[in-house]
């Protein structure tokens, strides 16, 4: 009896003995109405001062778990445990077709992952030492101790007002008129998309998008029923000609267009090519749903404005923002930026999802942004991820021989080989020798791609990229 | 040209100009090409430093907003926003069915909210003058230092595994059989439903539950559309009768239970009715959803295992847990406890909705379960809310003339009217005279409940308790 208690140092002792002993009445190790042993014998067999038992036994009683005769001593409450007839299902005929579908479109689950030690481009996720936590531990403090309670309690669904307040702000300064429009906070753009994709019902169930593009929205898409017809993409963006093309032939819901680096190819569309895709899509009425993606890791070049700054007064762009690659992905925060009579639809479906988005990562945002610290951590990751991407380039263009390479700012590169490389196998080849990358046909929305890849530099250092990069070219040369 | 300008106390004054003159330009306020004043002139205009403002032209020409001419000057660049056509779509005709629904549905929007200076007994909401920041705060500290960097980056759709491990144990320590289970962190309750009949496929599409039972499970379902039939209560729980019955004329894909401190009763369910409850779930094949909601607060009598303990090695129980309205609401954790099997599809569905729930959240909520504080808040909480409930049994006794009340634990009343009193016209009266409750009616899968209310106490002082209650008591008494 209580021979397998073993104390853990960095925890209330009175904590762990009373789990402890919960846990063996509970799982019915003791009889209803057993006698305990003392605290003093208990004392000696656990090796716990006795006053600490003491505590643990006046809980345990209060909690219900045990109760206590005068002079007579302790013994085990009925807790309710009786035996009761179980029986098992199995649950995988017990699943939809939209659970089976996103398990099976789950990359994690079905792709080659980065293990601890091996040269990792299959991330995109900022760099984490990069981080200024001390930066952000400060606002924690700052707005808990500015309102604390409120941050711990209710929000709202829309969001946490400041933070909303700041992202109008944020919109506006990027040259969006934000007249008749409204902000919802989601769980970061992922949450964004789907709430949308949930919420919507177009004229076509087609989407049209880039191809290749984010494959966590072609995903989502699918999840939701729809079609999705990609538009191929030239150095500048989307290809016009067959953009308006597939217009003329087919009715489309919607839109979803990367229009600044964009993921996966890195490529930033040009002012121009912004007024004539929205030319197009207002003359043929598709909606928009413009994916602001990485928008601010801008190396080089003009500022261009997004598309919904573009769009003027109208309201038919909607625009999801996130500062997950930029900033802190652990912190879920992203935005939908649209109509204002759309938003108000749409708060009522994020409320009958999960209430609302974490105050607590809401404010710890707001408070870093207002303590004036995103500028200057972009500013110096900008500074860092620049220097890689020149690196990486540099590394690309003289140890991969590819038939072209992309990607002008962001953290990442897309690459094209000759069209007999297979990129799978080269993977394959790669992985044996610890290194990872993302191949590109996962972004393709009809099949293709089969001889691109992505190589996200974000998270490895100077030395991996050189000695990665190498190993990615040597393994494309022995396919080719 | 600039006279608009205002400066703000608590923001670093260098973001303030740049965000003033990105908006002065994105905004069109500034021809392309036009000269600015320069750093000298433009000093006496806003009346800020030179320092400062040679700062906001060296970052502005940074980020390619301006460019400079040595010696000429500096001069608004090309951001790229063009007039192009715009249009206007009415979004409220592109809303489908469930988007309009989960509006209509929207307690938020249709039921009368408590304001600032009313006496809210709408809410069931911790109150948060109990929270013990400091102790979130050290928690925060703490995790921040072991592994800040984790923290901020991507984590698992699962959840923080230091998390999970902490509720595995927690789901031991009340008796779950946690072999081949596993569990799946949510953003609260409300997520952990609605991603689990987001992806069930069961034999039928109706649900059983109490009547009755949790607005928001009612009205997720019915978003989900699944049908519901609630089966009256006793002052022990579900009436087994009638259960039966049910069981007997149709078949239910799912059954949906609160077992403890039942929403909005109060009821605790027996330990022997548990134990037949299952076993009359396990003779018609129904799987069940057990509500962990409000577990913890228990006041008095002994500790009642959950219907998950009951459930033995069987695998057919899938267990919601929450800390929300015992913990911080704006901390949106939950959990699923459930057979490993149906835990790895609900992963990859939880990942195509938001990735993961926030670290953070997670992070600060594990090291403070690890510091050994949620025990000892528990204690002091619940001797406030116990505190507090015999005062509202007592007050409402005294003056609420009623037929039935409920609620042994937690943080609410339910309280059942004569016939003919229309809790609706009363809930009006109260408004007026500033207090506000919610209507029973909500609660009701069947249309009934119009003469009952719940009363939650959380939030409301020991004064306002007093004169909430006897202006509640007044107005039936009034309408009776």
């Amino acid at each position: 009896m209580f021979t397998d208690f073993k104390i853990a140092m960095d925890r209330p002792l009175t904590i762990q003995v009373k789990e402890y002993m919960k846990q063996w009445i509970t799982k019915g190790k003791g009889r209803v109405d057993q006698k305990l042993p003392s605290t003093r014998e208990l004392s000696v067999l656990l090796g716990v001062s006795r006053n600490t038992l003491v505590r643990v036994y006046t809980e345990l009683e209060e909690e219900g778990f045990i109760y206590t005769i005068h002079s007579k001593g302790s013994f085990v409450s009925q807790v309710g445990i009786a035996s009761v007839p179980t029986w098992k299902m199995s649950w995988s005929e017990h699943l939809n077709e939209k659970a089976i579908q996103a398990s099976e479109l789950d990359l994690m689950k079905h792709d080659l992952r980065g293990v601890k030690g091996m040269i990792n481009f299959a991330t995109i996720a900022p760099d984490e030492k990069l981080f200024d936590l001390n930066n952000v531990k400060r606002a924690f403090l700052d707005r808990m101790a500015i309102e604390g309670e409120v941050l711990l309690n209710y929000g709202y669904a829309k969001g946490y007002k400041p933070l909303i307040q700041y992202l109008h702000n944020y919109m506006e300064t990027k040259g969006v008129d934000m007249d008749g429009k409204d902000i919802l906070i989601t769980n970061g753009f992922t949450e964004a998309y789907d709430i949308l994709l949930s919420s919507l019902q177009v004229k076509s169930r087609t989407i049209l998008c880039e191809n290749p593009t984010h494959h966590t929205a072609i995903k989502i898409s699918k999840l939701h029923g729809f079609e999705i017809t990609g538009i191929p993409m030239e150095q500048d963006g989307i290809h016009l000609e067959l953009l308006e093309k597939a217009l003329k032939e087919q009715p489309f819901g919607l839109a979803y267009l990367t229009p600044s680096y964009h993921n996966p190819t890195g490529i930033v569309m040009s002012a121009e090519k912004r007024s004539e895709v929205l030319r197009l899509l207002a003359e043929y009425q598709v909606p928009l749903i413009e994916d602001g993606f990485n928008e601010e890791l801008r190396y080089s070049g003009s500022h261009v404005a997004p598309l919904a700054a573009f769009g003027g007064s109208g309201n038919s762009i909607i625009y999801l923002g996130s500062f997950s690659k930029i900033l802190f992905p652990g912190i879920r925060i992203g935005w939908i930026a649209a109509d204002r009579e759309l938003i108000d639809y749409l708060v009522s479906v994020k409320r009958a999802r999960n209430i609302h988005t974490s105050t607590l990562d809401q404010a710890v945002l707001f408070q870093y942004f207002h303590n004036g610290n995103f500028e200057k951590y972009l500013k110096r990751a900008k500074h860092e991820y620049k220097r890689k991407h020149q690196l990486a380039v540099e590394y690309c263009k003289t140890y991969i021989p590819f038939k072209r390479m992309t990607g002008s700012g962001g953290l990442h590169l897309f690459i094209e080989l000759e069209d007999n490389c297979y990129v799978r196998d080269i993977l394959q080849d790669c992985y044996e020798q610890g290194v990872v990358f993302t191949a590109g046909d996962v972004f393709y929305t009809d099949g293709g791609g089969a001889n691109t890849l992505r190589l996200g530099f974000s998270r490895v250092d100077d030395e991996e990229l050189l000695r990665g990069i190498q190993i990615i070219g040597d393994a494309v040369r022995r396919r080719m």
